[in-house]
């Protein structure tokens, strides 16, 4: 019996198809800078979103990294959603890499309010720690999968720039917010000062984000990468990978939106406050196991080859994404409602 | 005419007496530990709170980086509230001196909420940010003066042994809190891991704090002060100060309270609305604009020789200390008064 | 023309057995330590040296920084050779991501002398700097792949033990020492306290190195790894390349050192001086120019479809390797004889 | 018996003079800028040697922190005597607070050599290590007081300039230098880019140095001093001693260096071989104690009311200053000689 597996969407395992795109990458010695599958990556990518340059790295972390370091001055403070990805889960890595402090404010599902924002930017007058960047994930992580959208993003924008502040992007899951709000990607992408995008998460890469914004600033990025030991060589073979998704698994985010959707509709219906429908906008869906602990119905659907995450002691995350069709998904529902169903 | 400066406590000059006890200070080289009036110091100190050891520094922030050092470690996180001195006004020192990095939470004046720091605790698992600390400030600076008290920083101390983390004290105004509260210094001083206290706020030193704690905690912390270039020579020149300090201007800050209680009620007579009396704990007053620029008030009040310090656009902030006697505290009201009436 | 490009053996491009292994690879999430393929690459070579763990990363620099970090306290001190790799080609990322700093002394071709590291050794007295380790690099890569062999590893390794410091390694090139020496690589490995491997220098695969130790000091390199921005998702594509060129591209080095020395026979014997055959130990050769630039020959090489390096004004590097034949390196010979021979 | 300490001359305890200096010193918040007696010494002291501006440390570790920090960028390069202060006794602190790296070279006697500067300089192109700096001392510490001089200053300036590099200066014995030679101030403060003074090493002051340079640079230190905890409040208390020793304690020192070169004489008439005469260039002295480990003599020395200083398991180091005259000085002499008679 197949896994049906939805702790996350970085499982997913690169289709037959992208395996042949992989195995015929034309590369280089990218350190060089010669590698012309991650040159056509970081030039597709960089026009998808109306911006000069990117650059290619082996993690979303690094790509968040190379841009923390790229757009803030060591001392400075970055304003972010108590829960970003940034701050939450890197394991303080903005700290040791860019020396930059945290200012960390609570959104409602990881969004950022501009004015609460506002309101938490200290005074720019020496020895107030100064300001130097808000940092807003799309979609959010730990928030649900909730989408900011274009008017929230261009109102925080409108924030950073009373302020002269640089707005970072955190865009691990940038792709699903553009199906979800059919945004314009370019529009979006001018939002930001610089951001990050991934193409493992979602996307079915095997491994790879990017960081995206003026050529200035990717230049910067370039070079701590280096630092940070992300100069890879033939990284086409990868990029290879990069290029095959954007051709063909940006659009079906849709059906991960879909099945994520039917899968909340199900448990909503057979357990009423179990799952609640409005904070399903993307691919996440939580759900609420009462008085059960998360780690214990996490093993009883193990053992039905269903598996899911948890974010809580008593909340557990399923994502949808490439390797799970709607009859997975209904598994993942039979089991999750027989299991919660047990008191 | 004198200038009443109740801009900060920071402010105060050495008295005759304690000008006296410096020239006459029994000195040595501290970098060998050879200074007789630092040591005497250190453990008069460490003594007063019922702790093992201490050690000097040239400022209340290197009290504070120390210890960051010394009781986390590089890529850990430290709570604290969102306007503590450490994450407002350090410049970032803490990102760059301990590579440690803020979850900042919202308390009332100032004051951590027990409740609200356990809730932000992050799990205990990698790759979650490791907590490391919670950090306290006592009294709150940018909060104005409140005290935490005995009883809160137990509750504190709970929730940090509930998780095995350090509780930090910033102390710069510590003395104020058990001048005001009564409570047992040493049961105080026993509910920290380690902590920071200043000789130059309130105490009327010309400069010095101190870090206090175990004494393997205080070595860890004596060679951070060396990296972070807080090794003095003849350091007893300050120490006698401070010695002169503990002797004679602790329990006298009941006098600062009493004038700051004084200042706030003529104000709060004359101006109802502008002073909130249940906000003055100790020697701070915060003091309402309404629609007149603080700048403004400040630069009048000037001009009739009493400053007085800007906590925000329409937030005035008066300290009362060792250099402002009664009749100063009177002329500051009379002339905020007038002021205050001009519309 | 087919382009013979001896600038550096990190140009290789994965060869079509190695695709199909690529290709085929079975995968999974790394950062959840389900990659099959990356941990049965991870034990083979933690086996292969006779050690007990191993961590893949996307490069050497990223091997040899989560090391640096695992291995070392912040405020260290590493005695290295002046221009090893960790101190010359990794702009300054042991300072920034490990907080040490170097003591660099000189070797003879890179190669460090036990004696001279011996002196080097600061007095273990703080304030002294706090030495931490030697870092030693096998082969040097600007000393010109000379191999400090089995022995005088050991001896480092007996000063290291004199002062209880960690030795490190640099083993980007281990392979063409041992291919060179016969040396047991498990007596090598077990020289070091921890050391990295690459496998896209010489072994052929396109991405990729290992860092190697102790398990207790793997699992520390390892969360450091990801504070870096090194953890990768389903890193068996880029690891089943490993494997494949483990497998099939070790011996075949000593071809590479076959065809370095051939071609440093040709232009010693055609133009005496350029070349010390002495010198060329494995698979790089360092040739003198004279009087004319480095630069001028590099680019009427190119025009002739023979690229070189340079490492500096009047010298040039080859580096023979998978993608160079017999055929190549004798079309590099005759080319270089002929410009070399324009005054 | 008064004891003659010749450890260091950073023993000195204030004269009472000085103290008197101390105890009328005219102060105020120097955090806000409003110590007149700091600012007194600061543009004093900028005056002295022809610069626009110095800000006052409480050690010559923070006044060489800042400038590192102010005058590098992070992963930068500082080339540096491999014995020089910055790298052997500030424990790391570079790599901590200014994130660069050390590129040591050998001199003679801890003097920089320009054309080995100069060879070592590594090519300003990444990914090598980008050079920021070259950090000479002045006179050096662990090299026994040796003098560069303006002519050598000069010419390691000139190789700075070659290559657009900042020229430090660690000039915590600059007095001496300049008492020894005889040369201009002004020339010699303008041949650095940055450069620190200290107040308590020869000069008598008990605490205080500071970091010298143009305003901007000094601006940027400025707030560096506040990170690392050098922001001090009413400072006049120190910089009043300092001001009194540019006074009275400079031209003095040329009585240091005649004690000094007495007390070699002697030891070397009655020692031939224990004391190079060619070496004791300023107020150091370097004593060989041939068989007998330095540490038994020191020992030795001690219950005779001698106290001196050892700088390697058989050698000693005597450091004449303000509170030791002729007769402590041959008072130590004779106790030297006779405890190096015996065998």
């Amino acid at each position: 019996m197949k896994v049906v597996d939805l702790r996350s969407d970085t499982v997913t395992r690169p289709t037959a198809a992208m395996r042949r795109a992989i195995a015929a990458a034309d590369v280089g010695d990218d350190v060089y800078g010669e590698d012309p599958t991650v040159r056509a990556l970081e030039e597709r990518v960089a026009g998808w979103f109306g911006r000069e340059a990117a650059v290619f790295t082996p993690s979303g972390t690094m790509a968040t990294q190379v841009l923390m370091r790229a757009l803030t001055t060591p001392g400075s403070e970055v304003v972010c959603e108590s829960d970003a990805h940034v701050v939450a889960y890197e394991a303080g890595a903005s700290a040791i890499n860019a020396q930059v402090q945290f200012r960390t404010v609570d959104g409602v599902r990881g969004r950022l309010d501009p004015d609460v924002v506002r309101a938490a930017l200290r005074p720019a007058a020496f020895p107030y720690t100064e300001v130097a960047a808000i940092s807003v994930e799309e979609t959010t992580n730990r928030g649900g999968g909730a989408v900011h959208g274009l008017d929230r993003l261009r109102a925080l924008r409108a924030v950073a720039d009373e302020r002269g502040l640089a707005l970072h992007g955190d865009g691990a899951r940038i792709w699903h917010a553009l199906v979800a709000t059919g945004d314009d990607p370019v529009a979006v992408g001018r939002t930001f000062t610089a951001f990050s995008v991934c193409l493992s998460k979602g996307l079915g890469a095997p491994v790879g984000s990017l960081a995206i914004g003026d050529a200035a600033v990717i230049e910067v990025a370039r070079r701590w990468r280096w630092r940070f030991g992300g100069g890879m060589r033939q990284a086409g073979i990868l990029a290879a990978a990069g290029l095959h998704a954007l051709d063909h698994h940006v659009d079906r985010l849709a059906e991960d939106h879909d099945n994520a959707r039917h899968l909340a509709t199900r448990i909503a219906d057979a357990m009423p406050g179990a799952v609640d429908l409005d904070e399903v906008e993307t691919n996440l869906v939580y759900i609420r196991t009462g008085d059960r602990p998360a780690a214990e119905v996490i093993d009883a659907l193990g053992a039905s080859g269903v598996r899911i995450g948890a974010m809580g002691p008593h909340l557990l995350r399923a994502a949808t994404h490439l390797d799970v069709d709607r009859a997975g998904v209904d598994r993942a529902a039979d089991a999750l409602i027989a299991e919660l169903s047990i008191r």
